[in-house]
C-alpha cells in the first residue's frame, strides 16, 4: 500500500511531466481551495476579465452599434461554434454557439423528428440530466412523439425491437452522475443501423474528453459552455448539426437570428444556410465573448493530451482513495475506458460530507440522492490536489466531521 | 419660423430645466457622437463596468461554484425581473428575464394557445418586427394553430367577426418602423372582450415609455434588455405573465430552470410556482448581472417623468425639421399621444443618408426599406442632441452627401 509520502512523491512528479505541466498558470484560482467542481462551473481563464473589460468599454460603450460590424458582434455564434469544434471533433461549419443546452435540446428533438418522418419514437437514457428529459417531454407532447426509456447498455435491444419506430437516439456523453462514459460510436452505429439519428449531449465531456464528432457519424449534438470549457456562469450553450443534415435541420424557433436574411426584414421565415440556422434571437454577447476568450485556453493543447489528464488525475485520484480511504464506494468505474472526467463516491451523508470537505477548501458537489460528485478539470486541476482532496476526506470520515450540525442544512443551491 | 439660434436657445433651456437633467451623466457616451440609436442598442450606463468586473473576478474567480447561493445567481431571472417590472407597471413576481424576445414569444404563443382550448386563431400585426412574425410561423406549425393578419386599428373588424376563434391578440406596443404607438389599453379590452388573450411586445417602449402592464390588464408581454433598458448587446429577454394566469401558463419550453424542485433531480417536469416556471435552461449571467446594473440608471426616475422627456425630445426634434428640413418626409405620427420614443422618416437613398449622418457624428439607423430611423432615449438623448441631428441632415441633404459612393455599399449589419 502507498504511503502518504510516496504518493506526494508521485503527485509531484506527475505535476512536474505530462504535457498540460504548466497549463493551470492560464487560470486564476484562488489560493487554498482545491477546485473540483468545474464540471459544474469552471474556474476563471486569466485573459477573460481583460476581454470582457473591452468588450464593456470599447465596443460597447465607444463603438456602440457600429460593433455589430466592426467587432463582427454578427459572426459572433458561428465563430464560437468553430472554436467549440475545435475540442469536439467537427470540422468548421458544424457548431453555433447559442441558446442554452435546454433551448438546444428542444430544437434538435423536434428537427430530428422532422428529419425522420413516420417515426414517433425517442430512446432516451432514464439517468440523463434531468433537463434532457424534462425538455424531451416539452417537446414530445408539442411534436407527438414517443419517449422510451432505456439505460445506454440496453438500447441496441430497444433498436432490435422498435427500430423502425425509432427516429432518434439521444443520449449523454458522461452519466452526471456516476461519471461513466458511453460508447459514443458504437450506439452511433446502432441507431443508424436502424435508420435512426443519434445525438449526443456533450455538457459532460466537452473540454475534458476526447469528442470525435466527425468521426463518429454523430448527427447532432448539445452541450454547454460553462463546465469544462469555462466559459462562465451560464455561458451559453452549442449545437452541433453535421453538414450532412443541415440542409435538413428544421428547428423550431425560427428567430429572425436565423434567418437567411436578417435585415431584409422580410415577413416569411427563411432558415440561413449552414448550422447559423439554429440561431434564434440575439446573443449574449457579454456571455459569448467570455465564452470566445475562455477557450483561449485550450490554445494549442491536443485533445487526446487532455484527456490522457484527465485519465491521469482521475486514476491517480482512485489510488489515493484506495491507500488513504479504502472504505469508501466508489461509484465511478474504475476502467479508464469508462470514466469521464469526474469520480463519484456513494455516501449515505453525501450532502454534509460535501459541506464538510468544502470547509476544508476542497470544493466538490452533491447530487442526490447520496453522491459526493468531484470533477477533475484536466486544465487546471494538478495530482497534488487529487491526494489532498482524498487526504481531507480521509481526515472528514475519520473525524465524522459530516455530522456537525452545521452541515446539515441544505442551501438553495449546491 | 424658428431660427437656428432661437432653436440653440431653446434647447439649452429645455435641457437645463425638465426632471432628467444630469440623468445622462449616468452614462459612458463617447465624445462627438450623438446617439440616436438607443432604440437598438442602448448606451452603456456608468456602474455597468464594476458590477461586470466584481462578477468575473470575485463572484465566478474567487467564489466559484459558491456564488450560486452567496451572490443569489439563482434568483437573478426574478430580481431582474422585478427590477424590470418597475419599469414596465408590474407588480413584483410578474416579471422573469430569460432567453431572448424571441424564445420568450414561442413560449407565449404555445401557452396562450393552451390557455383558451378550442381557439386556434393568433391575430397579428404584419408590420411587427420579423422575428415576432417568424417565431409565430414556426409555433403555428407545431402547436396548429392559424396567423390573421391584421394592423392594430383593423384588429377590433377582425374580432368582430371571428372573436370566438380567437385565443391571442399578440401585438407590438410602439411600431419598430414607424415608431407608432398603439393603444394598449383599448385594444388589450377589445381582446378581452371576446375572450381572447392579449400579449404585448415592449422591446421599443420599455424603459422609454410608461407602461402600465398591470392597470391595463395585459395578460402577457415580452420585450428586450439592450434597448432602452440598457442591458448591453444582446442582454436577455423579459416574459411577463400576469398573476392571474401563472398557474395556468403552460410554456413547451421544460427546462430545468423552471422546474418546481430543479436540484431535486426528479424525472418528470413539474413547473415551479409564479412567473419563474418561464425559465428555461441556465442563464447567461455575466449578460444578466450586467442588466441588472444597468438598471440602476433608472433609480429615482418615475415613468411618467421619462415618458414626458421622451415627447419633449422628439417633439423639440420634429420642431427642427420643420425649421431646418421642412421638406423631410415625418413618417412618425405628429401628435405626441400616437408617438413612441423614435422618429422616423422616409427617403429614397435611406440607407446612404444614414450613413453619411453617422459620418457626421450623428448615429441612427436605416430600416428597409426607405426609413431614417433615429431613436431618442429619454435618459441620455439631450435636446442639444436633438438639434444637433436636424442641423446633420439639413447640411447632409444640402450638400448631397448621400450621393458619395462610399455611403452606398452595404454593411452586413446596420
Amino acid at each position: 500500500m502507498s504511503t502518504p509520502q510516496h504518493l506526494a512523491g508521485r503527485a509531484a512528479e506527475l505535476d512536474a511531466a505530462g504535457s498540460l505541466a504548466g497549463v493551470r498558470d492560464r487560470f486564476e484560482l484562488p489560493d487554498g481551495v482545491v477546485y473540483l467542481d468545474g464540471n459544474s462551473l469552471g474556474a476563471l481563464p486569466r485573459g477573460v476579465q481583460a476581454a470582457v473589460e473591452d468588450v464593456v468599454r470599447r465596443q460597447w460603450g465607444h463603438d456602440l452599434i457600429a460593433s455589430w460590424n466592426t467587432a463582427d458582434w454578427w459572426g459572433a455564434p458561428t465563430r464560437v461554434g468553430d472554436a467549440v469544434g475545435r475540442l469536439v471533433g467537427a470540422a468548421p461549419g458544424q457548431v453555433v454557439v447559442t441558446d442554452s443546452t435546454s433551448v438546444n435540446l428542444f430544437k434538435c428533438y423536434v428537427a430530428a423528428a422532422r428529419m425522420r418522418p413516420g417515426r414517433r419514437v425517442v430512446v432516451t437514457d432514464p439517468g440523463s440530466f434531468p433537463t434532457d428529459l424534462y425538455v424531451l417531454q416539452g417537446a414530445a407532447r408539442l411534436a407527438d412523439l414517443d419517449v422510451v426509456l432505456a439505460s445506454p447498455p440496453d438500447v441496441p435491444a430497444v433498436l432490435a425491437k422498435r427500430g423502425e419506430q425509432v427516429a432518434l437516439v439521444a443520449l449523454s456523453h458522461v452519466d452526471y452522475r456516476t461519471g461513466e462514459l458511453w460508447d459514443v460510436p458504437a450506439l452511433t452505429r446502432a441507431a443508424h443501423d436502424v435508420g435512426a439519428l443519434a445525438m449526443w449531449d456533450l455538457c459532460h465531456s466537452a473540454g475534458a474528453l476526447e469528442v470525435r464528432l466527425d468521426a463518429d457519424g454523430v448527427d447532432l449534438a448539445v452541450g454547454c459552455g460553462y463546465k469544462y470549457l469555462n466559459g462562465g456562469p451560464g455561458a451559453p450553450a452549442f449545437l452541433y448539426v453535421a453538414a450532412r443534415h443541415q440542409d435538413a435541420f428544421d428547428q423550431p424557433l425560427s428567430g429572425w437570428n436565423g434567418h437567411a436574411r436578417p435585415f431584409a426584414m422580410v415577413s416569411d421565415y427563411e432558415p440561413a444556410e449552414g448550422v447559423a440556422r439554429g440561431r434564434v434571437g440575439t446573443p449574449p454577447l457579454l456571455s459569448l465573448l467570455a465564452l470566445e476568450a475562455a477557450l483561449t485556453a485550450f490554445d494549442g493543447l491536443a485533445t487526446a493530451d487532455v484527456r490522457q489528464q484527465s485519465v491521469s488525475l482521475t486514476s491517480f485520484f482512485i489510488g489515493c482513495l484506495d491507500a488513504l480511504v479504502p472504505d469508501v464506494e466508489v461509484l465511478t468505474p474504475r476502467d479508464a475506458g469508462r470514466r469521464g472526467s469526474q469520480v463519484s463516491l456513494r455516501h449515505p451523508d453525501a450532502y454534509a460530507v460535501v459541506q464538510a470537505l468544502i470547509a476544508r477548501g476542497v470544493v466538490g458537489d452533491f447530487r442526490e440522492p447520496d453522491v459526493v460528485r468531484l470533477g477533475f478539470a484536466p486544465l487546471y486541476v494538478t495530482h497534488g490536489d487529487c491526494l489532498a482532496a482524498a487526504t481531507a476526506l480521509r481526515d472528514v470520515l475519520a473525524a465524522r466531521e459530516h455530522t456537525d450540525p452545521r452541515f446539515a442544512h441544505r442551501a438553495t443551491v449546491t
